[in-house]
């Protein structure tokens, strides 16, 4: 044992100083999460002047992110202790004299857009759905397949459950859409999906199930980065999104689903969902293949005030909406934030649909057009399916 | 077409701007890569009084990190422009003031072990190795499994090659390992392995293989903020870790491989290869089942000196390598840089097995202990097995 111990003091003294010297300053814990949900921030910045906290916790001034003071402790520590939150996962950055930084003491991020944010994790209530409990896993694929129709490969991100890859039986399939400036990772990494997932279904309230979470924007192969457009600075809209093509060619994707991996491939076994742009698609691919999906869910969806679009998937909205009625579904369920800017044309949509009859649920939540919303609303999504 | 434009317009204008305002200033590009591999680094910074660039192409000082200052221009833009650089991948920090933040026009970071850094790519030669390519790509999976050995559910990264899922051939299988402070994570962000395989498998350099990519501490379920520990700051050495535990349960992963993937299963098709730690790991791992690899590699290992340890796994060095040299093998491939503070440790490791005549291959390469050696090592093992 000696020989190892001095080899690993050898590695330890080599390499943590190069470490905590690229922290730049003293050993800091931040966030630092207290036993009754208050958090503390700590960030060393000895020459700056103005050291302030963006975080989703915060009230926000329309659509500016709230934000909050450190102030200037011991050691050239900057300090916030917040308020005892809510279990949640929350998402922020420091600002220092008005440069964005994320905090240099905290490895865990997560990139929305372009944005990259650190995380932490609230635990106690909402929270734990989004956290990696002691429970079986599922497991996650990123999956290359051709889209004929867009001409291309293209990456798909894939759950299967526990116990997939060891039984024969088939499963129900929920295709889960992610919003502009999203891609494949979107609901893995800002959703928590995977973590969801295994929790909802060791708790026994969600059915196994497959879930694909494809690409939306056809412009792209994959996510920024994996594809081979290469590192380039993400946007939130990207040319063909929303112009019909996603959901014009989403068969391509059901097609290579329902052939390579063992799912039932009938109308009562399908379920389709999706946050703000993916909530559009959504609607839109559930009714444009009428006969196709027996559950769908609009999460904050960007839904059209009409039909008055170019693209033929868009044509006869009222039409394709009564005859997915007619062919009857088992559920259509909308949740909507009440401060999100698309409340409004949710609310019209949905005037629309009580004009035909349409049946549907709708979740109205506090909130704003956020991933707090939509983990939320995938946690009571998920138990109604199959 | 028009309500989709309107529609798409509401969402830009409502969006952006607050992107805008989390990156704090006008739209900037950094980096910017020039067509004669110069790069120019870009930060907003009105209120600062010194920013600094760490990047790992810079010189260093011993283990202290290479800095440049970047000069201040206008519209409060400070900048810097490198010299050419050549093809390859490269990871940098700002250093505000003293603050370590990173590139907020940079929405490209990996983690090493508790360090958040930018990354860019410089192409035109070893550097399109680590680029995704416009040719048929693997699949990559994070798959749960129990580890019997060590009374827990553990993760692995699993890389299958082009063709895997449609055909019904076997294939050889790589145990790939990370070193320390890495994890099942590692060679996937920070190796760019993925691209590496399906570039090489596609030149035909290289031949279609799946590769496993096991956590090699024992301690953690999985990469941290993937298991159930949650978010915590990751450290460059866990408890358990060179102690013996990994190489002694090592059989639990090659049972479970070898009984859920299509992998041949004989010695000749069986290969490990590793870097630090994980060169340490496969070097023990390789004796230790000593008719159970032809292909092994150590990429500027962390050999111990001899052998007095106290887990048995550690005992009879001399002896088992004998053995192994008895039982040959195919291919021991040893890879070193120059400057790497292990570089004595290893010259001493090469005296034993000349001594026993224990045939290898040696490489020895620019530079110290870094990824950028590990990225150039694996693309020239890989081509060497099977």
């Amino acid at each position: 044992m000696k020989k190892i111990i001095v080899l690993t003091q050898i590695l330890v003294m080599a390499i943590i100083p190069t470490i905590a010297q690229q922290f730049g300053g003293p050993e800091i814990i931040s966030p630092e999460i207290h036993n009754d949900n208050r958090v503390t921030f700590r960030l060393h910045a000895p020459n700056s002047n103005e050291v302030k906290l963006m975080g989703d916790w915060l009230p926000t001034q329309g659509w500016i992110p709230g934000t909050v003071n450190l102030v200037k402790g011991e050691k050239d520590i900057w300090l916030h202790t917040t308020e005892a939150l809510p279990s949640g996962l929350y998402t922020y950055t420091f600002i220092v004299d008005g440069v964005k930084t994320i905090d240099p003491n905290n490895a865990f991020v997560q990139r929305d857009i372009a944005n990259i944010s650190n995380i932490f994790l609230v635990e106690g209530g909402q929270g734990d759905y989004y956290k990696v409990q002691d429970v079986p896993h599922g497991t996650v694929t990123r999956r290359w397949y051709n889209s004929a129709g867009n001409g291309k490969a293209r990456r798909m991100s894939v759950y299967t459950p526990p116990g997939y890859e060891e039984g024969k039986e088939k499963y129900p399939v929920l295709y889960l859409l992610h919003g502009a400036g999203g891609d494949e990772e979107a609901w893995l990494t800002l959703g928590k999906a995977t973590q969801i997932f295994d929790n909802l279904i060791a708790e026994g309230k969600m059915k196994p199930m497959i879930v694909i979470m494809p690409n939306g924007n056809v412009w792209q192969q994959a996510a920024p980065g994996e594809g081979r457009k290469g590192f380039y600075k993400p946007q939130f809209m990207v040319p063909n999104t929303m112009d019909g093509k996603f959901e014009e060619t989403f068969p391509d994707i059901m097609r290579f689903v329902e052939s390579n991996y063992r799912v039932k491939t009938n109308k009562a076994n399908r379920a389709i969902a999706g946050l703000s742009m993916g909530g559009f698609h959504s609607m839109h691919i559930s009714r444009y293949y009428p006969n196709t999906f027996d559950y769908v869910g609009l999460f904050s969806a960007a839904i059209l005030p009409d039909q008055d679009v170019s693209h033929k998937v868009y044509h006869n909205l009222d039409e394709t909406l009564k005859r997915q009625k007619e062919n009857s579904y088992k559920l259509y369920w909308i949740g909507m934030g009440k401060t999100d800017f698309l409340y409004g044309s949710g609310k019209t949509f949905m005037a629309k649909l009580d004009e035909i009859g349409f049946d549907y649920i709708y979740r109205e939540s506090e909130g704003g057009h956020v991933w707090k919303n939509w983990r939320l609303y995938l946690t009571e999504f998920l138990p109604l399916l199959f």
